[in-house]
């Protein structure tokens, strides 16, 4: 048997959206800008595309810049500014990149992973332009309360109105992790700028958008023939923009029913695996309205997740330890550093997603497995003895 | 019947090319960067399609750094520098806005479209850093004395260095329009930096590449977890980097056959046009060895080529009027103001590029339409009374 758990990294793409994105390759793989009737039809099914996502998000179509993924569109939409720019210390790599090549504030999180208010109102000053927050955190799952961020930026924003200053002040969100399982309307969560990726809700990779309210004067990163309406050069990725459009309407018709089905079932792994190993260590929100359906962040603190990962790769589970890319280097992740957790249960954990092609056998078998290995490996160490620790 | 004569704007993908990125959306969808054996299989992937391409250009793998698409390349490329650099008049868009946003000089161009080495030379000054010139124009088809260029480069280089002048100068070329036609060793192109693009050799759309020789320092426009040797973060395009790979072998192995073949389609075609209007005017290098062999660029001087384009459209035949870019803002192209091209001639201009799905029965309903077509349009405006101009 084998179970990918590890959706967080990356998802299949969706059989209904690899049929949306055929006809791109072959039939009709003309280049958007040509002038005959044939290149003017690719053109309209970008827009159409455009339009449904736009719908999808309660956001106009030409407020969606096309990216080839979210990294850029995080990377384009820090570029928006050249002053003070605030996120948190638990953000992506790509967040945490474009921050640390400006003027920047980490915001601290709580041992669960979440912002406080009041620490990102401490933290603007009048030069701060921009304000970065991920809606939901890939590592941990925490589902940060992004309208009351909104608010403070609101409040600076109306603060600076009143007082004749001139400098903008815009929140922006990554949404990708959270796409799945939260409704994305752009109105409803009061942000100024949002990234979502298709990689991350069964489309495919490379292929992301920046949406941005009217008002934010983005400047491109890619210069050139001035596609995306001058914010995003370069022949336009057909396929890949029908695919994502698809992705979406795909992502929102489910989202309910699956966010369902998805809390049932990593709320019994976790059960199970607590019940097992008394002395793990759940990571994120303990409240399950602010934590991604999807996720369950364990540590087996004095085990070595690295063991752990390539014994239960052995047996078919297929986990991370962290972020796609931190885990690949095997190095502590700064998410958890950042929530205080120490040495031994960092290096023990272990992050499990679940998604679309995960049901109940695949749970049972992953959380049997889990349990086996474990033991094994404590037993190794000298964790346990019979009892819990 | 049809005959698409757009090849210059966009290929279709090539079916090998998409049975080799197939299996990459459902079965091999894993996160290159993940730490279990499925995604590690996914890197290897990845390292054998830039292996692969390496070979292709004569290169090192780990010198080519994966886009999205030609135009990120280009402004890739451009990016190494903040000094003086050097681009010429007919450069693609891409080119033009990088070079424009610093310190620049646009080489003049003769009036076939070949830039003169003794123009670069007399260009060169002591901030100069970085040089770009595509290898072949895309609207007329003009293919540069590269290697000409290169040694004006190296001369100046070994100068600075005689001098103990330590500031950088490179040449990197776009060899986006060239890669069907051309081989691309890097060694015998003596360039530093070579952007190539999949989307003009039958691959996906959105994937190109940047080689640079070693000793260039890129300076990334993307951050975040560090794909691509930190040069350009974002997961991988999985699907997108085999198809490349598959495309640049596919367009190795049939490069010098079908060179041969669309040379005589093109040269049957342009033969054709000119018995039939001796006043027709064709643009770019009138050696064959020196214009693209699947590009026409041909003018009707006092037509209008918007309407010819609609027309031809009606009857099935697919033309552009310039670069796709421009020619969907059907405005007069600074390729045909930069070699002199009067405004009767230059907006009276068809670009016909020929591709893999050419035969000789498109060219010769194309040949037959646009004779048609032109004679219309010729006697609509009272240009043609029966005898020549």
């Amino acid at each position: 048997m084998n179970a990918y758990l590890d959706y967080a990294a990356a998802t299949p793409v969706d059989e209904r959206v690899l049929e949306a994105m055929a006809p791109y390759y072959s039939e009709r793989f003309y280049n958007p800008s040509a002038p005959y009737a044939l290149a003017r039809a690719i053109k309209k099914d970008i827009d159409d595309a455009r339009s449904s996502i736009a719908h999808c998000i309660g956001a106009k179509p030409d407020s969606i810049t096309f990216t080839a993924g979210a990294t850029e569109a995080n990377n384009l939409a820090f570029a928006a500014t050249n002053g003070h720019v605030i996120t948190s210390a638990i953000e992506h790599e790509s967040a945490l990149a474009c921050a640390k090549a400006r003027e920047h504030t980490l915001l601290k999180v709580s041992s669960e992973g979440l912002i406080n208010p009041h620490d990102l109102e401490a933290a603007i000053t009048p030069q701060t332009e921009f304000v970065s927050i991920a809606l939901a955190n890939g590592e941990i799952g925490s589902i940060q309360p992004i309208r009351e961020l909104a608010h403070v930026v609101i409040a600076e924003r109306q603060r600076r109105l009143a007082a004749h200053e001139t400098r903008p002040i815009w929140l922006h969100t990554d949404a990708s992790q959270a796409a799945s399982s939260h409704a994305l309307n752009v109105s409803a969560l009061q942000v100024d700028m949002m990234t979502v990726s298709a990689a991350k809700i069964y489309g495919p990779k490379q292929v992301g958008l920046l949406w941005t309210r009217a008002g934010v004067a983005l400047r491109p990163l890619v210069l050139g023939g001035g596609q995306e309406n001058g914010l995003r050069s370069g022949t336009e990725n057909v396929a890949g923009i029908v695919g994502f459009a698809r992705a979406m309407q795909i992502a929102q018709e489910n989202r309910k029913d699956e966010s369902k089905r998805l809390t049932q079932l990593r709320n019994a792994l976790q059960r199970r695996l607590l019940d097992e190993f008394p002395w793990a260590v759940v990571s994120g929100p303990t409240s399950n309205s602010r934590r991604l359906c999807s996720l369950l962040h364990i540590s087996f603190p004095g085990l070595e997740a690295r063991r752990l990962v390539i014994a239960l790769d052995k047996a078919g589970v297929s986990v991370g330890t962290g972020s796609a890319c931190a885990a690949s280097k095997m190095r502590i992740s700064h998410v958890l550093k950042a929530i205080g957790a120490d040495e031994p249960t960092a290096a023990g954990s272990l992050r499990i997603t679940l998604g679309r092609q995960t049901g109940k056998a695949q749970i049972e078998y992953a959380a049997q497995t889990i349990c086996e290995l474990v033991h094994g490996e404590a037993a190794r160490v000298g964790i346990e003895s019979g009892e819990t620790r």
